[in-house]
């Protein structure tokens, strides 16, 4: 843990003091979003403090020509970014004509940050007192609205407490910005045009190269001690930005407000020759709602996505502000209802990795979005793998693979690969699996098989085509083998027979072969258009059958464990407890080659296949496996706690699976890997959710079956949570010694509850 | 082979026809140099086609700051690069007031190109008209002079054909210049000082970072058919350029002569301050010795190489013309008499792969030398990374190791590490064992085993220690095992227990612990003095022991051959003979990953280690390893064809030698690898020379006497070449059915020829 600087609060996010090391750590946790658009907590007026500033549209990225020191056949001739987006928020504040600027006050006091998850609101407030000595209240609310999507709104007001002063306000758009994260240090935005009208504010710009055109868009309006006052600003426009002054003169105790509205239209959404008239009628809109409407719309929005997605904890404060965070931040990100958009790493709070879809949206984030919304917002997720399934083919070729065989990038935006180090981009392709087991547990859970004829099963096709022709024979073990991996733990590099690789490539194949044969029985219309566009043959189908029946999986006799890999008993095996502290964490203070020779494990690898695949084997088996893997393991990939919290709740281990769910769940908070202020880990939040749910919950799909296995860990009074199965809304509700579920709706439901049927009725609370 | 252009002849390289696709190829190829410095044969006139311009001083470089896409601990942050140096050799050209641009004639004839090796200077000519009409005949020769290697000199003809002209030289300096391979586009010089007196002119600039000083400098005269005209020149002096004016006119049939010195003198041989003075001295002395008597000079200077180096081929001019370009080339990169300097892998002729010193200095380069230079030479390549020892224990501890363990670098020009692939950097560590490889063979072949108490042995016993270190216990195994290490053959990244890589550390440990015990018993002090210093124990040296008796090495029992690494015999091994053509060079057309899980072989990897310890191995071992292992080999490293065609000659089989012959006499002249205008494969050519030598000559020293195995190719007249064996020099002539020897000086020598001895009396041709 390297921070503890948030309150613990059951609903906010709290930050109390203001300490300049802090800002960019707080610009990421207090950053705000509503799907379609986000910002980190950057303030509004002028800072000239440490800062890290961003704004982001989802969806819009830039291609950045790749940067390599040595360049390697195959890598992406350009690299799709995260762009950071014109800003619409600022808003300079003139004490009688000095730039009002925190990091030059002479004090600050009662400075507060909250972060209000429940109302999906964030706020500011301090008293400071100037260089000149004049002392401000300010207090500045801002929320972006979930329910006009491309709007945003900024509530600013000031309290002169020690004398008269001339306030001045320019609120601003500037499109004149840069990335952090450029590789060439080059501008990616180009301005196209600059007006304002009726006191509104546009800027038209567009991305160079992806030609992406957006309309940044404001207006604002003055209140003197909460009565709107008619002042004209004066208007400045610049090449890139455009400032409007507003001016009053204000006696000692009055406040002075300014509300600004804002916000994004793109040619994602409008016509291009429109975009200035469709931001003015957001600003019409919005003005004539007035920001307290808009705040209450918000504040429903937010209640319904809380009121399917909340998970309650009672008796642990930290453990439930975690867990909202984290929920919080994923509904910030995505909120299901564009199949173009996905789930970035970072969403909206930074620009590291670039691109926006990993297999974290298949591995971790699928089952969260799955469960808390309607099941058409999972299938969106899975369509926008298939849209992407030319590029995947494409980008399998660029490899040398033929015959319309797919391997999925290791990030994208577009569908194309946009990383570039030879032993991720063209090695770790285990990822290829994930969109597999992605629309395997979309169905299991769901019922809906349809999408297997309709889009999966091409994917499956392609997916499986790679397999084949990336294991080879090897004659001296008369098994086929995949050679030069990266597997999960990316602390190991180009080894040969990952077994998590190979056994999601075995498993892929045969999974799409009785896919194949549940669609030829059910929806043979299906079939033939299948079969005659992808032209697979019966021959084809035993090479795949030869390979998967044929796999190699390297097994110690001595331990009675699969092995991550062949080598991985030539290593020095000592667990991370003895590992000297001062070492930790390795990433930062070993060199990369001697991470690759050590043992030490990033993340779930072959514990990710335990998890995956739970139902493959025993419990002994999973136990033998943890105990020899999880020993091992750093953690040091977001990715890594909820797998292991998971399984330490299945085997029993409630001490271990809650440290673990602390770790995932206040990860950011907590900034356990000492760089939340590069932004937070969003995609690892949905593991999170994982944890309680399928952890301490013990929620599993048998047979088309719901089927719980609830465990507590100790100290907690009771959490609780909804799950969307099937259309019927189950609320689960765990307390020690005892489980209760409650049904939504007017059809009952049969679970499993340890494995005995339990039947419940919608409105009738069941105890167990 | 992807050209043919140069015609066959035995001293010189020709070129005829002027083709503007071939001017950065022939600019590689008619580079010249002096060691001190050297250029590519860039024009000295305009010239508006397409041009690689290339000038650079030996030991001059630039830390540029690390480029890469994802940085892993443990890269350098900086970079050293070969630096384009102020440009001294351009003259532009105007007749009547236009500019003349070979790019732009109408018409070229009879150009042609003469590198002529023998006597060390370069020619060109050609007949061209203008747009204008007015035909000229032009011949420039220029050259770096040996005897003063601060001084170059150009000739430069004009002839007017047709018509009168008004000819102006304009004669420049200019520091102005970038480098092609600079990594952030940013200039490397800073221009100090632009000055001229009595018509010379000088410019100081300095490395940014580095801070080298040189001061670039030029005087020149004209002659009008051969007679000194006393025209005094306009001068122009810019920020980073000098420019004279020197204006004549000419009748038709006259002939116009710029004759202009130039060159650099550096703080490496200078005080600061006399920079200028020192430039002027140079200048003067040219100027009263005159062109013809510096060219004499250059005559004589070059006949005294040729007269140690040269190896003579009798029937196959092109064999010979291959094996005269690779002594040229390497005589021309590095005379030896200077120990802060190395053999760069382009030398003179380009600036790709950065830095000056990899492992071909210490495996292929240092074997010429010692044979055809006074053994002080190979001591000064030595006494370099002696050296360089603290810097290479400073790069070890980056990586995390300790106690004195020293890792050379991959590249290297002041001793940091220059190179930043993890897989390379990181990996590539069996270059340690080749600064081992060079002591052993310098000793062996010189008998000078003082090098080894006075300053081997401290470098020895660093890099025993890396190598113990390094290596780790294997429980499964019960052997000591090396993790993660690219061989010799870069197609393999992270393997592990690469055999050549264990064999050489077992290797080094052992030789290090002999070499401490004869340094106890013969030099006493010294290994009193290197214990105190290197701390070295009794523990520590059981330590090693065990290390080295326990090494593990992977061997397959099926083929009865070491394996290359542990997981070699899960590829597919399909020979390279059974490659589509269309596939190769697989560097070119496959993606990274394809190659590195591919069983093709870059370059010699265990027949590396059957080189270096041919005599561990029997014939039958060799010739198992050899058919094994060559079949697989693509041959896409310069260095990989010299050892290939030694093993053959070893194995009697004289046609594939010879085909190995070609290919690496003849890689750059005929560019078998698609790439010679981005500079001549250097320290390749060394292993030219030994193929000649060990390979057809059969040379080894065997328990301290020189022993000969002659084989001819076939066609082949005859081949000989010159030792110095111990201060002995000998000379051997191979013919077929008949090998004579001669021997200089006054002190006989005892040969072994085919095992049986010989005695060669001074004067005396023996025949065998």
């Amino acid at each position: 843990m390297n921070q503890d600087y948030i309150k613990p609060d059951s609903w906010s996010i709290i930050e109390e003091g203001f300490e300049s090391e802090r800002v960019k750590s707080s610009e990421s946790l207090f950053s705000i979003g509503n799907g379609a658009m986000g910002q980190r907590a950057n303030f509004e007026e002028e800072y000239s403090g440490p800062t890290f500033q961003g704004s982001y549209i989802a969806g819009v990225y830039y291609p950045d020509k790749t940067k390599v020191g040595w360049w390697k056949n195959g890598y992406p001739e350009y690299f799709a970014k995260v762009l950071n987006a014109p800003n619409w928020i600022g808003i300079n504040l003139l004490i009688n004509g000095e730039s009002f600027d925190l990091f030059k006050c002479t004090e600050v006091k009662d400075f507060r940050r909250e972060l209000n998850m429940k109302e999906g609101w964030y706020e500011r407030s301090f008293v400071a007192t100037t260089p000149e000595g004049i002392d401000l209240a300010v207090k500045v609310v801002r929320f972006l609205s979930i329910a006009r999507n491309e709007l945003g709104a900024i509530k600013f007001d000031v309290e002169l407490l020690n004398s008269d002063a001339t306030v001045v306000f320019e609120p601003y758009i500037d499109s004149g910005i840069t990335n952090e994260d450029a590789n060439w240090e080059e501008k990616f935005w180009k301005t196209l045009d600059v007006s304002t009208r009726d006191q509104r504010g546009f800027i038209t710009s567009k991305t160079l190269k992806t030609e992406y055109h957006t309309t940044a868009f404001m207006q604002s309006q003055v209140f003197k001690n909460g009565h709107l006052v008619p002042v004209e600003a004066s208007e400045v426009l610049f090449d890139e930005k455009i400032s409007f002054r507003y001016s009053l003169d204000a006696q000692k105790g009055e406040k002075i407000t300014l509300q600004k509205f804002g916000g994004y239209v793109t040619d994602m959404n409008h016509k291009r020759e429109e975009l200035v008239s469709a931001a003015a009628n957001v600003l019409e809109q919005a003005v004539s709602a007035g920001f307290d409407t808009l705040l209450n719309e918000q504040k429903n929005a937010w209640s319904k996505i809380w009121e399917m997605a909340d998970i309650s904890i009672e008796g642990d404060v930290k453990a439930q502000q975690g867990i909202r965070f984290n929920i919080f931040q994923l509904n910030q990100t995505y909120l299901g209802e564009d199949a173009r958009l996905n789930i970035g790493p970072k969403g909206f709070t930074g620009e590291k990795y670039g691109g926006s879809t990993y297999w974290d949206t298949e591995a971790y984030c699928i089952p969260f979005y799955m469960a808390t919304k309607d099941q058409h917002v999972a299938r969106n997720l899975l369509t926008y793998r298939y849209n992407q399934l030319d590029k995947a083919i494409e980008n399998a070729k660029k490899l040398g693979f033929t015959n319309g065989a797919a391997l999925y990038p290791m990030v994208t935006m577009n569908g194309e690969e946009s990383h570039n180090e030879w032993e991720i981009t063209f090695e770790e392709i285990h990822r290829n699996g994930a969109m597999v087991v992605a629309i395997k547990r979309y169905v299991d859970f769901t019922g809906d098989f349809s999408y297997i004829p309709e889009k999966g099963l091409e994917v499956m096709i392609a997916i499986a085509r790679f397999w084949q022709q990336r294991a080879n024979y090897s004659t001296q073990k008369d098994k086929y083998v995949i050679l030069g991996v990266t597997g999960p733990n990316e602390y190991e590099n180009n080894v040969n027979n990952n077994w998590y690789t190979n056994y999601i490539a075995k498993w892929c194949i045969e999974y799409t072969i009785a896919a194949i044969d549940s669609v030829k029985n059910e929806f043979s219309q299906d079939h033939d258009r299948i079969m005659a566009k992808t032209g697979l043959t019966a021959e084809e189908l035993a090479r795949w059958q030869e390979v998967a029946e044929k796999m190699y999986f390297p097994y110690s006799e001595e331990y009675k464990v699969f092995l991550q890999q062949d080598n991985f008993l030539d290593k020095e095996i000592i667990p991370v407890s003895e590992l000297d502290k001062t070492q930790r964490p390795i990433n930062q203070k070993w060199s990369w080659d001697r991470i690759l020779r050590s043992c030490y494990i990033k993340q779930a690898d072959v514990l990710q296949g335990f998890y995956f695949f739970e139902d493959h084997f025993s419990m002994e088996e999973l136990e033998k496996h943890f105990d020899f893997y999880e020993p091992l393991t750093v953690h040091e990939s977001s990715l890594s706690p909820c797998v292991h919290s998971i399984q330490a709740a299945v085997l029993d281990r409630m001490d271990q699976a809650y440290k673990f769910y602390l770790r995932t769940s206040r990860l950011d908070l907590d900034d356990y890997n000492n760089e939340v202020k590069e932004g937070c880990h969003i995609t690892s939040m949905a593991g999170t959710w994982m944890s309680i749910v399928e952890g301490f919950g013990g929620m599993r799909v048998v047979d088309g079956q719901l089927s719980f296995n609830p465990k507590i860990p100790n100290g907690w009074e009771a959490f609780s949570f909804k799950i969307n199965y099937r259309n019927k809304i189950l609320k689960v509700n765990v307390a020690p010694g005892k489980t209760s579920f409650s049904l939504e709706g007017n059809e009952a439901i049969e679970i499993l509850v340890k494995g005995k049927a339990v039947k419940v009725e919608p409105n009738h609370l069941v105890c167990v």
